[in-house]
């Protein structure tokens, strides 16, 4: 191998034409000033990081501890291996997105010429060609940078493209030609912390152009050029520590999380290092970032020894020789002599790397053979239609994805995690350290005849919010299903104490004859899966004898109205029983969605019909009041999504509801589908007269509020949006944030004082092991507080009470009116769409589902089907423009699904399930 | 006032007598070399921290960043304040438990000096004495130490204690003195990390150590001396930062966690500093510790902006004027500067202060006012019952307790939060970060058709552990109870394949005529108390009228032969049904445990007789095979706490059993009581005999080992201990090591078959939203990992496949023959003692259990009674010593309440509940 030594020019404006042996360039484009604020990430398309070759963030446990000598190692330690190799060589990039103290300092300009350097020395086989360039600066750094300093005239204020690349080529004897890419995306002059450096400088960034930019560079440093995929590498060095501020203040463990790619943290050798090294390293985790391996530079001080311990071996601490401190040295000799610790190193990333890539791969497979889902038939969900879940941040889902090449990509999670999500990112973020907190403080603590902070904490915000003005008692456990259990517990013992039964009972030990009781309900209500809860919901295939042969649903089950948006309207739909009576007009249509919950429709003739209706019912029960009580109503307060299918095959016209999930099944099998899909949002109007009713016949009234409570439907809790107060409220679901199970049973003081008594046997003897166990209580005192605080959720309006609207109003109403649609629901957090069926053939509108749904999830929004209904969710501080955004996909899909012909349709739906 | 300038003496090995108005002295003690390893915490009293007064620790983000300087300024203001008023005067106590670098280096000798200066500057008012003491030091560093070096000859290894003391006396104009005290507990010569410092020094000191000396030197700072409460202060300041290693490696943040004391972190204001400070931040809440205040020298930099912008203005950020560098410089004038901040500092540790006692004081009513608490009479826990808990450490709640005085105190958390509990200190720790990552990396995700690591991972160590041999599936749900209602479903299902009645209902797509589904199981059995695990209980006060209506008793129940210990065997008891048999004594007497558990005994005449018993009982079944089928067998394999209880209030004569609690109302009032308590461990060979009834039989097989699963009984899976393996397994309770709920239905590959099928009407239509939660699952796969890892959990026996004895063999066999004791079982983590009863009475028992459990609750041992039985429960990991002495309290009071004649005994309990 021939090559020319060469010396670096520091200051070069032309172009420079060296041997053809070897090069050193510098190139020339326009630079212009850019608006920091110009760009939105709404619109920009989902974050993807390239699974195709190992990426990796290095990180610093503090500034100056030597990350880009680091950074060098791995580099020359990279491409030495390739060079020694005849395998075509390798495409090496260090990106450093964000610089300060430049021109002067440049950590990809050392990597650059340290690189160079170390290769020229090393006279590798093969070729090599190195670049570096700095994309951006500050203008008040690109002042002094050759290439910057004559395009003034705009002040001393903002960015500049730079563009100019350093360049140099070596040929090598074999054919493969290594390339060294260094990148610096933002520089700034003053060697401050960034945010610092932005500010002063005038030139500030913000996070998503510094997330946008990395993307792009992310891409351009995976395309191999015909490299062997084995040799392509990308790292990125952070500057400063791990939690130092990105340019916007942002610090940059937050900024960069979305990508959330594996990290090699350079630990600090010195004294107090190994404190800052560990706690580095916990700041990392505590933000869900793997960090495969630490090293750092020896100071004689053994600080491997309890950093092995710490990390009890599950991650390779490695450690380099001491730097020599001498200007002079050119370091040649250390990186000698660090060679097999780089080496350990490289290896380690890249068999980390292929290990991770290799279970992605796996994991739908090994899923399908070893879960059991829920809801779930395991025979119609083939290995390519699983999802796998890489991670979350905030209201996205990062999904391992293979197309044309595999990829880590986002979708929004418009399942709200099955109705549970809440957190943005910086929420997320802050329970992740409250989680820690208090798995650290409390762990888990016993509840009875106990008290914790956290339970005190939480007990006190719930009767402050979503029972204030009627609850007095908090009775937590775990799971909406068991809050159910619970409140109907409370409720009979409630209606035995007011009806005397309770003191007949205790006068003569027995119940004098059987009683029986039932709960009043309704058609289409769910409340959960375990049997009691099973029993206060109408029977339906979730209930009948292939799920649980001891079902018998002991409930009266009524018909109720419900309203909806179409054509641009809220209307009524009312049950058959009702249609004979005479409805004004005036009652059925509304102006708007005010109009529909305000409480003047008391004194209508609907209510009254409503009243008459609900009267006659009940009188309709055998043996009412004597043999057979109706022991308490319940109902979920606001909407519920509701589908009502026959299906001729078995029989069953019924509703069902709750967390179904697609009957994809009934698509996809030959079975003829007779019935109508639907999304019901229940009459408010209809729900007070029911209360009222119950109020009249000291019936306990329980709010079911598992799904609506929390601000899922836009107030805390959907009692209010009713005007009435319930006896028993459940709540579960969002009550966390959306992080971990949790549920509180709500009651007022009547019903508790009904427990009291000098025996034990009168208390109520239900409870769970984790009983307000600490953790979910600190999520729930978190999640309460942040929900409706308008400084912590920008979607609380100032008076705290309500949500903004996160649907856009005249885009519902223009989707409401679309000739695929039949009726929209689109309240607080959600959105949900009835698709057309052809006549009653709800079949259609499933399989029209169905293929809109994968088109969607190609968009990267992760959307389920209910029947014909699909559904958008979002939490409660998830942002207007992301909402539009959403829903103006889904608008743009209809449309182009609305142009292909129903047959289209069909097959394509059938396409998918059997050809994903 | 008058005062006489004094110059700082450096060394002084005699008296020094100075004038009445000021003096400097030092007091010489014999020093003596300690053994560093002679003290053993398992012996030692239960940490207590003093509520009295303001303790902090004061922590560093980083070495150097001035400690010391804050802790000089806090102790000044406090000084400054108490000598401005006429409340006669403050006690301040500065303590640096661990100092390297000295005597050269000595913080405390600092703060001694320069708060002498500075008060001699300042001319207070009152008088003052400030001292400083040096409690021990290695060899090598007392060599260079006034009163250190004469005493040689013992080489230079070890710790020897110095206790010479510096005192200064300043008499003032009025009559309070201010005190300060400044200690240094433990010094190196080495300005290294203490581990290293120790190491090297030969003189390392054991984390007990530490924490006993420190406990033993804020005793000593509590004690004011009179001085108004108000001026009582300590503050103890570590050493480097907040990871930093102690003297034996452990690092500082968890050696000091089990006193969770508050902090003040003094975080860095220089280039990285925002980092260094975040980081050190979160390691500590990490930790569990509440950090009331940030402070940091001011470099320019505004630190402060992205500090207060992270913490959410949560958390004061205190910025300090620039610490001049000159060295010849005072720092008077700096610390005149600051004073205005240190002030504020003070005012804000006070009052954090201040609120938390205030707090813990009223958390106890305000408890009692808004929970409601599970299996709670609430009219029978008198405020002053309530237990205050402030956080857990490991196995041990701190408590909030007044008494003479106020204090937060350690109790063994023997009831081990009810069952779940399992970490220990390290785990604890460990399972607080994956919960954080986990939170941080996922939040929560939803689980149907979706595949993420945690969940995968935890399926398959489960299948590789629990599961193992037998299991193929996999479906997560909340807790135990929900665990149970899949199994039951699960099982229904699998009769109805096995037995053709799928078959005909999918025929004819109805159930021909009414079938009747019932369990088998035995009394006294508990699974939950959800309605479809209540029906599979026998009747009790737990599932009558008054707490579920809807409670039928869906099974037919048998009797089970128990085993037990007593009089130091061995022995068993067969129900009443059998006794007419012929039992021979060679089946009824055991020598050991494992005789019980052998195999050999299945071919033996009992067993012939147990496998009669129950067929006779199954053919007594009306209409066996037409219209009622047994169509699951469910059991918890192992041992049951049961008791019986008769109540002839209310004529229920059954088992109950489960987390049902003290039946202190009984005791309470004036119920007559007939029954008699037990705790039942179910004969293995009965157990093996019904699994092998039931297969032959085709009925499925349910374990609920949600309480006997993962080490509870000694094994991973009581299955094992069995040798017998289900159908269907419930597993809940330890399964995430105890911190949060998750709970796991394990099932063949067949049960599992029988849901398959070509319509989703054929699935398992159950499930929970938090389904194989994230955080839930993590948590599994830490702790199945740590527990049976005999690297991380010490009591594993080598081949992994059951824990060592944790229950002294001898001791429970002394206390089966004490008088008080009727039976006792001791297996796996759980040792119960059947208290006697005098004659039929369980009530004595039951006031006998109460003042015991009282009395042991001030020995630091936080028990709760189950009618008469009075039970220890550890975790997987806890030693065997701890396990040891707990026992040895127990039969301590056992012992000394022998003595007591019974009725001293019930009034000293009847006074428990009335007067406590």
């Amino acid at each position: 191998m021939s090559l020319t030594l060469l010396t670096f020019i520091r200051s070069l404006n032309h172009h420079h034409h060296l041997s053809k042996l070897s090069s050193l360039r510098l190139h020339r484009y326009i630079s212009s000033n850019t608006n920091p604020t110009s760009s939105s990430s709404p619109t920009s398309p989902p974050f993807e990081v390239n699974l195709s070759h190992p990426i990796y963030m290095i990180w610093g446990s503090n500034t100056g501890v030597g990350k880009t000598l680091v950074s060098t190692g791995i580099a020359a330690s990279v491409i030495s291996q390739s060079s020694t190799t005849t395998s075509g060589g390798t495409k090496f990039s260090y990106i450093k997105p964000v610089q300060t103290g430049f021109p002067s300092d440049s950590d990809s300009r050392y990597v650059y010429r340290k690189l160079s350097e170390i290769f020229i020395r090393k006279k590798p086989p093969s070729g090599f060609v190195f670049s570096n360039q700095v994309i951006k600066a500050s203008n008040a750094a690109a002042e002094h940078v050759v290439g910057g300093e004559t395009e003034g005239g705009i002040g001393n204020v903002g960015l500049r493209e730079l563009c100019s690349v350093e360049e140099r080529r070596i040929v090598g004897e074999l054919d493969g030609v290594s390339e060294l890419v260094c990148k610096t995306m933002f520089g700034w002059k003053e060697a401050v912390s960034p945010h610092l450096a932005a500010e002063r400088e005038g030139a500030s960034v913000e996070d998503s152009v510094v997330l946008e930019s990395l993307q792009k560079c992310l891409k351009f440093c995976s395309r191999g050029g015909g490299k062997d995929e084995n040799g392509v590498w990308t790292i990125i060095e952070t500057a400063g520590g791990v939690a130092s501020p990105g340019p916007s203040g942002t610090l940059q463990c937050d900024l960069y999380r979305p990508f959330r790619l594996p990290g090699i943290l350079v630990g600090d050798g010195g004294l107090g290092g190994i404190s800052g090294t560990i706690s580095a390293y916990e700041s990392l985790k505590l933000r869900g970032y793997d960090v495969v391996a630490v090293i750092f530079e020896d100071n004689g001080l053994n600080n491997e020894v309890p950093l092995m311990s710490y990390l009890r071996n599950r991650v390779p601490v490695l450690v380099l020789p001491p730097v020599p401190r001498d200007h002079s040295n050119n370091l040649m000799e250390w990186f000698d002599e660090s060679q097999n610790v780089f080496f350990f190193l490289m290896k380690t990333m890249l068999s980390t790397y292929s290990e991770r890539v290799q279970r992605l791969q796996d994991m739908p497979r090994k899923a399908g053979d070893i879960f059991w889902w829920p809801f779930t038939q395991h025979g119609l969900v083939p290995e390519e239609t699983v999802t796998v879940i890489d991670s979350r941040c905030g209201e996205n889902f990062a999904v391992h994805k293979v197309t044309s090449s595999e990829v880590i990509t986002h979708q929004f999670d418009a399942c709200a995690s099955w109705w549970t999500q809440g957190p943005d990112t910086t929420l997320q973020a802050e329970l992740a350290r409250d989680m820690g907190y208090a798995a650290a403080r409390f762990g888990h603590v016993m509840f009875p005849e106990n008290v914790y902070e956290p339970a005190l904490r939480c007990a006190e915000l719930l009767l402050d919010g979503v029972g204030r003005g009627w609850a007095s008692r908090t009775f937590f456990s775990d799971n909406g299903s068991t809050a159910i259990e619970i409140a109907l517990k409370m409720a009979f013992r409630k209606f035995s104490f007011d009806h005397g039964i309770l003191l007949d009972f205790q006068k003569e030990n027995i119940v004098k004859q059987p009683i029986e009781f039932k709960v009043l309900a309704l058609h289409g209500s769910y409340h959960g899966d375990t049997l009691g809860a099973m029993e206060a919901q109408a029977p339906s295939p979730f209930t009948g004898f292939l799920q649980q042969p001891w079902y018998r649903g002991r409930g009266l089950f009524l018909d109720p109205p419900t309203v909806f948006i179409c054509n641009g309207h809220w209307d009524l739909s009312t049950p058959k029983v009702l249609q004979s009576d005479i409805i004004k007009p005036n009652d059925t249509a509304f102006r708007s969605r005010d109009e529909l919950f305000s409480g003047s429709r008391d004194y209508s003739d609907l209510a009254k019909s409503y009243s008459t209706y609900i009267s006659r019912q009940l009188s309709s029960l055998p043996g009412l009041g004597t043999s057979t009580h109706i022991g308490a109503l319940i109902m979920e307060p606001g909407m519920a999504l509701n589908f009502l299918v026959a299906i001729n095959q078995i029989h069953i016209v019924e509703y069902f509801t709750g967390p179904m999930e697609p009957l994809l099944n009934i698509c996809h099998k030959s079975v003829v589908i007779q019935g109508a899909g639907g999304m019901h949002m229940i009459d408010p109007l209809f729900q007070r007269v029911l209360v009222k009713e119950c109020r009249s016949r000291k019936i306990p009234v329980i709010f079911d509020e598992v799904f609506t409570g929390f601000w899922r439907l836009g107030v805390e809790s959907a009692a209010e949006m009713l005007g009435c107060v319930p006896d028993i409220a459940c709540f579960a679901k969002l009550l966390t944030g959306g992080v971990i199970p949790l549920s509180v049973t709500l009651a007022t003081n009547d019903v508790f004082n009904s427990f009291k008594g000098d025996s034990k046997l009168m208390a109520l003897l239900h409870g769970h092991s984790y009983s307000a166990h600490a953790m979910g209580c600190t999520a729930a005192v978190k999640a309460i507080q942040w929900f409706k605080d308008p400084l912590t959720n920008l979607n609380m309006a100032a008076e705290g009470r309500h949500l903004k609207e996160l649907w856009d109003v005249e885009l519902v109403n223009q989707i409401s009116s679309h000739p695929s649609v039949q009726r929209v629901v689109a309240l607080g957090t959600v959105c949900a769409l009835e698709l057309c069926t052809e006549g009653s053939d709800v079949g259609y509108g499933c399989l029209y589902g169905t293929s809109l749904i994968r088109k969607l999830r190609e968009d990267g929004i992760y959307m389920r089907l209910l029947g014909n209904v699909i559904y958008l969710m979002c939490g409660p501080c998830t942002s207007p423009l992301v909402c539009n955004q959403l829903l103006n996909k889904v608008y743009e899909r209809l449309h182009e699904f609305s142009q292909a012909k129903p047959t289209e349709v069909r097959s394509l739906a059938f396409m998918y399930r059997f050809d994903p």
